[in-house]
């Protein structure tokens, strides 16, 4: 096995036994870019030469036995909305033609505490306003989505091309690429991550978070970058929490909410096949399914939007008045729509988004966690706008992207994409775990017990 | 002296020594209100008989050495927006007709549980939305406004028709008709006092909290009202602190801020030099002034209207939209306004907010407590819809009573104004005192400080 193939657990355990050089490493993940990207195109910038230099560093220091941090000499690459001191945060828009972090947003500055290796910024859909990444091709068929707005990070990941990266996810931009691209994408808790440093879309419904080969692999990059930074205010003051799962986890006891009603509604029949033969393994490994409404299904969309668009607006207001013709099309207008939108509406958005938390405590109240479809079809083509259901409804690509993301950005609940499988065509079928707010343990838990059931997954073509 | 004449401090510790019965106290303000409300209408509903059944439970549970808290038998009249068990909460509007709140609020439960004696609900601007309370007239001249929105509540007290009394304040809606009427009225810090119960104006901006005849009343009012309650999502858990003030408090080492602008511009010069010789007051008993600059003033207007008027609307909108012929024409006015106003001004507003609360954080860095005036003028004849000011500008009555309360209440930090003595036509004059956030310890300190070098103050004739 190459060591870019490796995942992040191997790889870090075979530097800190000394039987892996970060510089191997490295200069593997650095080949393998070089190999794919100019296929898939995940990178906006590669700083390989920083990227060798750090990895000599980790090396000699892992040679005197010191070791940074649990990712001691692991490449990743970071979703280009992500400051890292020195490098442009470009948010793959024409926008930021010339900008430069002065510092590093918190999560990177936590990433080379631990001693991880920078390998470079990945794309995003312009300033995370999308669902498709279009920049980027989907790491199992070129002709296909990557998803988004973390599609870089999710490419990359899947193609070996980064050990592992960190995406944010606003209304699905985590979970999304990582289901399409056949990855594990976690949104933790709203405020456990802070998001010092990163651009916003949205302040009520944005998070930043773990994609990686494998939910053991989250559970490592969770631990690291979780824990209080004033300088976001929506950072939380909870106490550390080591997330990496047991070894031989047992799901006896563990109640798994399977819903009846929306996550179910419009979704393509081989996912919802794929997504049921999770759900009866996690029965098998001792979890007890219990059938759950979820509540409030009609506000999602509205309650969704009516945060997102006027937040974004009031993000972007300077450069949308002076440098509109710079942004992509389909970013401009949902920020012009933006400006037209009332208060009322938004107001209305925020008190829906406290009802809907506090149903969704009692509901998990009821469960442990929640298990659904990440997404409800595969990674469609590129180009394509819409979809069509069986029963004839027709609904935006973006629009289904985004409906089974969305619950748990309004809510802030953590939740988990594992790849299940395949459809026919090749693409991979993404489950969604949901979890209680500071349940992060419990949801990784799950997703590591149903991991280590399946075969070990093979990288993505990506070429 | 007759017993509606008495300070809370003096009639509950006259109570708990058994000199006073509190039947006989609230029978002597239940006279006085007979005597003064034909006149100033200073309540909407008194509750005589229960008033009268609990005075009488008061005086045999003191007759038994029972009692139920610090506030045993004292009588107090609740801004008619406060819910008490049973009656209704009219908010002085039409649209309430037929309303009865199911439980008491959280400080009306508390006001019971320290044994205080509800004697009735009194006057509000429309659903607070107001500076004057037309309904009720000054307790020093019935030709001039209470002052709003608290005005029932400061005139009761002025008036002797309360002992004391709850107010609520959003814009300064409690310090307001305080210092028009010669009483003392604390806006406490936001989230310590919880408003479950309370008819909301603004969300972000509302307050509820003590009007008496002295800041020692104020303060052990503010004890029993304070504390957590998580029905009030502002509400904040913060330790439970004694806030009444020492018995010979010494300002040696207190440091006064004096702001150099704002506070003082477009002020009436008589209401200045009262102000200014009760801050000299305040450096004779040992403070240190120190002159400051109030940060952000071109903002507040801004922020105050851009976080109030939607939050407003947002809380009318069933009945704006059903009956909005029962409100009064300036409260309606207001509300649909707020259908117009664009989510990115109510963002913008609530940014400057926080930008606000840091800036002023640092300022009382520097100083322990602000001295200003309430007001800029002293209560107005009725029916004055303007002022004019020396250097030729107008301002609107309500703008005018606004502009030097709505600081504390975007900021969130402590204020208290204190009656610093009256005008050549005999109208009361405020200094208002402005502290840290949870800082109300050190406001009522400097507050008693001051009013235990002026003469007691007298009843206001009210009638």
């Amino acid at each position: 096995m190459q060591p870019h193939e490796l995942t992040l657990a191997d790889a870090a355990q075979q530097i800190r036994a000394r039987r892996l050089s970060p510089v191997a490493l490295v200069d593997s993940v650095l080949d393998r870019i070089d190999q794919v990207d100019p296929h898939v195109e995940a990178y906006v910038a590669v700083t390989a030469e920083q990227a060798r230099g750090a990895a000599r560093e980790a090396e000699q220091e892992a040679a005197r036995g010191v070791f940074r941090g649990s990712l001691h000499g692991v490449p990743a690459g970071l979703k280009d909305l992500i400051d890292v001191a020195g490098s442009p945060t470009s948010a793959s828009s024409r926008v930021r033609a010339g900008h430069r972090a002065a510092a590093d947003s918190t999560v990177a500055a936590r990433l080379r505490a631990a001693g991880s290796v920078l390998v470079g910024k990945t794309h995003t859909h312009e300033f995370a306003y999308g669902l498709t990444t279009p920049q980027t091709a989907n790491a199992w068929d070129r002709g296909r989505v990557a998803g988004g707005s973390s599609g870089g990070s999710a490419v990359a990941v899947a193609a070996g091309a980064a050990t592992f990266a960190l995406g944010t996810d606003t209304g699905g931009s985590i979970r999304v690429p990582a289901a399409l691209n056949g990855v594990v994408g976690c949104k933790p808790t709203y405020g456990l991550v802070p998001r010092h440093g990163i651009t916003s879309l949205s302040w009520s419904l944005d998070h930043v978070g773990p994609v990686t080969r494998t939910v053991k692999d989250a559970a490592l990059v969770l631990t690291v970058l979780a824990g209080h930074d004033p300088r976001d205010p929506a950072s939380l003051d909870t106490p550390a929490v080591d997330h990496r799962p047991e070894r031989e986890p047992d799901l006896t006891g563990v109640r798994v909410g399977v819903p009846r009603n929306y996550y179910f509604d419009h979704v393509d029949a081989e996912v919802e096949t794929a997504v049921r033969r999770g759900i009866a393994q996690l029965e098998t490994l001792g979890a007890h399914l219990v059938e759950i409404d979820i509540p409030m299904t009609r506000y999602i969309q509205a309650t969704q939007w009516g945060l997102m668009v006027p937040e974004a607006t009031a993000y972007h207001e300077g450069t949308l008045r002076t440098v509109p013709e710079l942004y992509q099309a389909d970013v401009r207008i949902l920020l012009e729509a933006g400006e037209l939108m009332g208060a009322g509406d938004y107001l209305r958005a925020q008190r829906s988004r406290t009802l809907m938390q506090e149903e969704w405590s009692r509901i998990l109240e009821k469960v442990d966690v929640i298990a659904a479809p990440a997404v409800p079809m595969t990674a469609v083509k590129t180009g394509q706008e819409s979809v069509t259901w069986s029963d004839g409804s027709t609904e935006a690509v973006s629009d289904a992207y985004v409906r089974l993301s969305s619950p748990a950005n309004i809510t802030g609940v953590p939740a988990l994409s594992v790849p299940v499988g395949h459809d026919t065509a090749g693409m991979p079928i993404g489950m969604q775990l949901l979890g209680r707010p500071f349940g992060e343990r419990q949801l990784l838990r799950v997703g590591h017990a149903y991991e280590r059931t399946q075969p070990a997954r093979s990288l993505a073509p990506a070429a």
